[in-house]
């Protein structure tokens, strides 16, 4: 099997754990593997870095920054290479541009254009073991980029592709993506296999195991990602393809997010173009809008609420105060304490009345529901931020999620 | 004009130090020059890096080793880049592989093969400032090499080769090379300027100022080199051919070096290869052998002596016990508190008696004198560590170099 392996920051951050990812890498090969891979910085060293930049100037050129921050996995990777050199494996360290990934050149935040990596199968169809730079690349002309925080699990499933690897195994402190967060729920139970579908829900909703862009890349080449732990070597998570022939439960999962605000303008005309109006200020501060609810329009008027981002609560509604007045709006009102809550599966194209349910428990619970989205795969409540415990719980169980094994 | 300046270490080891670099860097460019700068790591960084990988591994991989050492310079490249750029100008970083320096293929002490930096040459004439890291390159495989300790110096005189620079300034914590040591003789004064030749003598005889490689280079391509202190922008020491027209004095300077040794061998026979049988074993230690004498042959024996760096005298003592009886030699000496004196002067060639004055001198003194070797432009002599100070300021004064102007 061809293995692309990725390790993140604390996984090379001391010497102790450099021995103990050498130990999984040697693992693999023991066991006839072919074996890649993708490091990111020791932890603290981009940030590190990042300081220094910013002692100098408080806006470094953007290109400047990433030809520093990008030692920082240079670094690790040549540690890690002299790590498993000294067990007597061939291993080489490759930045990313020995590594052949060929990015935009859009400094900071670059995008993967491709990876040209045939040298490096090469090397790996020799069992030599190429130790790869995360979260960085080359521009047309050779300048150096980085793909923004997180881009190193990116980074990893690219190069499982380019080298047509059987899977990409992403280790972290966490064994798996589960049910819905152990620390609510403690019958919450490791998912198995996850569709890619699926997995980007639950990635957007906070569960923040894999980067977004590594789950909608590996999905767009079919890569199979497994998720495990770095220090329980068991089966994690299998992030791959829905399997057609398997016999799903209603929903995978449940998932929520505190980090949320809500803001509602109230009596504003409702004609072609007010959304255009309202949000175009908000985009272009930066700020992440999520849910949108606009209510029925009554006598030629509408009602508008949306999430943010609770850091970005204040701001928005500062760029709301101003707008009220351009807008006719009749009220606006705010409300930084609400949360998401959300169930999740493939599963729910084929079932009809997941929404139907989670409105009937949530209503047994007397949680009161204050917007609803919906999408293929997903259905999401936001509510008031002290029910949520109350609201995950209730749903896990009645969608039998809970484990049966283990009592409380 | 177009300039090369080169920045070691401590130029760059902090903000103020960067502030100041900048400010070096900004003042050619406003008196119309174009520019390109050369840098090393920041004072510490390398040595930091290495014990980084000796932590891992007691003899890490050098191929690794070079690509973590790399680093330094690339994040010390981008900083003042950083602080360039805030004051307007155009700066942008390189490193080895974006410069175009190509290198042979031994890591830790490649050589630069030549520099392809025909796009850093436009840069400059767009007054663009491009800050270029030292000591490093690629081999023909794209893997990172550095030059070895000092290889900044020789990494900006061949990229002023290669830009056509009219001058390399390199900029040290010294304005300058001196007649002698000021700690010993008071009177010492800079010289305005000196052969390549001449400087090649001081910097071998541990007058540390400009690594002897970059010379060598500088000589061949006739570049010239001008020696300057960061810290006073008067002019330096120009290092560049010898003025033909120009009334030289018999001798340039007086330099010394008290990290000798001494090991004679007594009694030995006088048959071809002896030296070859002796020196092989040091050599293949990797100790550095200076000064060789071989006194006349009598009753077919002879007897050898020669110097190395003090560091390496017990070792090369232990050498030399081993192969005393495979050498039937009579006996073996050491001495490891002698020091070299030499003067120094392209203006030897013209001048005779330079060698008989010296020892007339240290005769006066009463300074015995224990070996003597001679170049076309230097007369050494090694003498007891003890009379170094004494010998320096005699030769000195003999020899017209004290000041004049400026009394003890």
């Amino acid at each position: 099997m061809r293995i692309v392996q990725k390790f993140g920051g604390t996984s090379v951050g001391s010497l102790e754990r450099i021995r103990s990812t050498a130990d999984i890498v040697q693992g693999e090969l023991l066991r006839g593997n072919e074996v890649a891979v993708v490091v990111s910085a020791m932890s603290g060293e981009t940030n590190r870095l990042i300081s220094l930049a910013k002692e100098v100037s408080d806006a470094p050129a953007e290109r400047e920054l990433d030809a520093m921050v990008a030692t920082g996995e240079q670094v690790s990777a040549a540690l890690l290479a002299i790590e498993l050199q000294k067990r007597g494996i061939s291993a080489y360290s490759f930045n990313g541009a020995q590594a052949g990934f060929k990015t935009d050149g859009k400094y900071v935040r670059a995008r993967i254009r491709g990876v040209e990596a045939d040298h490096l199968t090469e090397r790996m169809k020799a069992f030599e073991v190429p130790v790869v730079t995360g979260f960085q690349g080359v521009d047309d002309s050779g300048n150096i980029t980085t793909l923004g925080r997180g881009g190193s699990d990116t980074s990893a499933v690219a190069l499982a592709i380019a080298v047509q690897a059987d899977v990409c195994d992403i280790y972290t402190d966490v064994d798996g993506v589960y049910t819905t967060d152990p620390r609510i729920v403690a019958k919450a139970s490791k998912i198995d296999q996850i569709s890619y579908e699926e997995m980007l829900e639950f990635a957007s909703l906070g569960a923040k195991v894999l980067q977004t862009r590594s789950v909608e890349l590996a999905m767009r080449y079919q890569m199979p990602i497994h998720l495990r732990s770095s220090f329980d070597l068991v089966a994690g998570t299998m992030v791959s393809k829905e399997d057609e022939a398997m016999e799903r439960a209603e929903i995978s999962g449940v998932a929520y997010n505190r980090d949320e605000a809500k803001i509602t303008i109230v009596g504003i005309p409702d004609h072609p173009g007010i959304a255009a109006t309202v949000f175009g200020p908000v985009a272009e501060a930066g700020i992440n809008v999520d849910v949108i609810v606009q209510n029925v329009s009554e006598d030629g008027q509408t009602d508008l609420t949306f999430t943010v981002p609770r850091s970005d609560y204040r701001k928005t509604m500062e760029i709301m105060s101003k707008l009220r007045d351009s807008l006719h709006a009749r009220d606006l009102k705010g409300d930084d304490s609400v949360a998401k809550v959300s169930v999740i599966g493939v599963g729910m194209r084929s079932h009809a009345g997941v929404a139907q349910k989670m409105f009937r428990v949530l209503a047994d619970e007397r949680v009161n529901i204050q917007m609803i989205t919906t999408s293929e795969i997903k259905v999401t409540v936001v509510v008031d931020e002290k029910y949520v415990e109350l609201a995950v719980r209730a749903l896990h169980s009645a969608f039998g999620l809970d484990r049966v094994e283990q009592s409380r």
